[in-house]
């Protein structure tokens, strides 16, 4: 059966993220020694589903230090070596391979540049981790299918624990501690995820939305559909969606949307309106009633990003199967990123 | 004729481009008198167009200012009212209308917590401009058609002019001042757009590409092309293409590159040896010999953004007349963004 490995990957989450959640403390205070006193602002590099983990754990560092944290252009420093003081920045390096050169590249560099350089890997052994000042590493297992799973949501999982380390959040201990179960409560109901997949069986394009904290989950929604199915699935922030880009949305147009209670809520669920009036088929991936997708209820917002991202793997895994694609290994795909 | 206004805007580019450039003096003045000392950092908010021109224009304000530079997530000051302490940052807040109220509100909040504020907007009586501790007017003249042009190269422009106040920048005095003529050359050779719009008339998908100081060019490639010709058009970093959406390249899909020379140059060219190996239409843009969308030779990189955006306006609206659309009033967009 196609995507085995994909389907054992993600049913390992809710163990795997127990595990690195009852590293909290250790992470913690490795995080706590590595931080500048006082803070600059964080720097986060990364690339593909690394990226989109970053972009939504960003909020999560900014809120909790108290100073800006943004993603880096690694090839400012790699390409361009631009030389600049990262002095009194924490440099956070993201890649669950810890072998792509310029992610690697672009820490060792920012450290030289003054920051202090946390690695976040899935190998302890790789070159990132032997590069960073200090790592936290996924402890998620080998990924063996191409489409990244368990480190995704272990990534998401690490920058709420580096959060934790660095100041408050908007999430308590016990509800962190929930995060496995939450996990395990969306693996368990893939009938959803089939029933999305089915709706999506002849479609050539798609498009993700969500908003704030949910952008990144739609943004890797995006792309793990496009790595598996091949689909032309593109992910939009709602707030930029309205900005120019709904123009394309057109009778029948496939939308997958994310949406979390929190300050956006409503915003959304206004934008998915909107979609349906323009003619688009929306599936709504939330924890209100009658979402396509459900979310279990009463997660924090900060926390629906690792349950979001689940979802969105369900949705790629079975409509990959649903096509007669092996998800595990699509076209030309490699783990590691060589530029 | 359709999109007469977009072409009219966009003829306009040289003169207005110029006029900017003979104000270099005031703004360096302006911005230096703005920048906080020490300078911890600087922080970027836009959305849309805007958001392209910084994905560039960081690059330069990064570089120039000896700072790291990024953009920031506006919603984190809006929506979820972080607590944030802005202070040694230089907060840039970009939008032509200058009544995006998002993008307002997020420069009041950064303003509050202790970021010094410079507005880069087309309209000087703007409630943007009036929020911002200090104003870049762009001064482009109204701009009337839906998708934005002469007031994307003129913020390209601006992020240079502000890179020029905080430092270094990798092109001369005299090289900026031949912009104007550079971008009416391209103007002047419509005839290649037109030819690249011909080979695109039949298509539903396109995806755009750059990398590094060009990667904001291919992703207001995309936009313009969605705007105006509904299109799917997607922008991605040469880098980000290889890490998995290099998935949906298949025979026939037409993909518009952007190469300038400089130290992503080759790693463009094997890109592009690397999706016409895959089966795709590339046509690039480049000052190459062979060039589809030539762009002038000897243009330091930095500048080559805004001549690759002006070579993106003429394809969309190439491609929209051809398609029998009206690139000045695309279904369903307003100037102004509300959320």
């Amino acid at each position: 059966m196609s995507g085995t490995r994909m389907q054992a990957e993600m049913a390992e989450q809710p163990e795997r993220l127990a595990a690195l959640i009852g590293r909290s403390e250790e992470i913690a205070a490795m995080v706590a020694g590595l931080r500048p006193d006082p803070l600059a602002g964080t720097s986060v590099l990364a690339r593909g589903s690394s990226d989109h983990a970053a972009v939504s754990g960003r909020y999560l560092i900014e809120e909790a230090s108290g100073r800006p944290a943004g993603l880096a252009a690694p090839s400012l420093l790699t390409l361009y070596r631009a030389h600049v003081d990262y002095s009194g920045y924490l440099g956070i390096a993201v890649s669950q391979s810890g072998h792509t050169p310029e992610i690697v590249t672009a820490l060792e560099r920012m450290q030289t540049a003054g920051a202090a350089g946390l690695a976040i890997t899935n190998d302890a052994a790789s070159p990132l981790a032997r590069a960073a000042h200090a790592t936290l590493t996924l402890e998620a297992g080998e990924e063996r299918a191409v489409p990244a799973t368990k480190t995704v949501t272990a990534t998401l999982l690490g920058f709420a624990l580096v959060a934790t380390a660095l100041g408050e959040t908007p999430f308590t201990r016990d509800e962190l501690a929930r995060v496995p179960e939450w996990v395990a409560a969306v693996l368990d109901d893939a009938a959803a995820a089939e029933r999305v997949a089915a709706g999506l069986i002849g479609a050539t394009r798609l498009i993700t939305v969500g908003r704030g904290l949910l952008l990144g989950a739609a943004l890797e929604a995006a792309l793990k559909l496009k790595e598996t199915t091949t689909i032309a699935a593109e992910g939009f922030s709602g707030a930029d969606l309205r900005h120019g880009p709904i123009a394309i949305v057109d009778q029948g147009l496939p939308v997958l949307a994310f949406v979390a209670d929190g300050p956006a809520h409503d915003d959304m669920v206004e934008l998915v309106d909107e979609l349906r009036g323009r003619g688009a088929h929306v599936y709504v991936a939330s924890a209100d009633a009658g979402a396509d997708l459900p979310l279990p209820a009463g997660v924090p917002e900060a926390l629906v990003p690792i349950l979001a991202v689940v979802r969105a793997q369900q949705v790629a895994l079975s409509l990959a199967r649903a096509r007669g694609l092996d998800p595990d290994a699509p076209s030309g795909l490699s783990k590691v990123t060589s530029t």
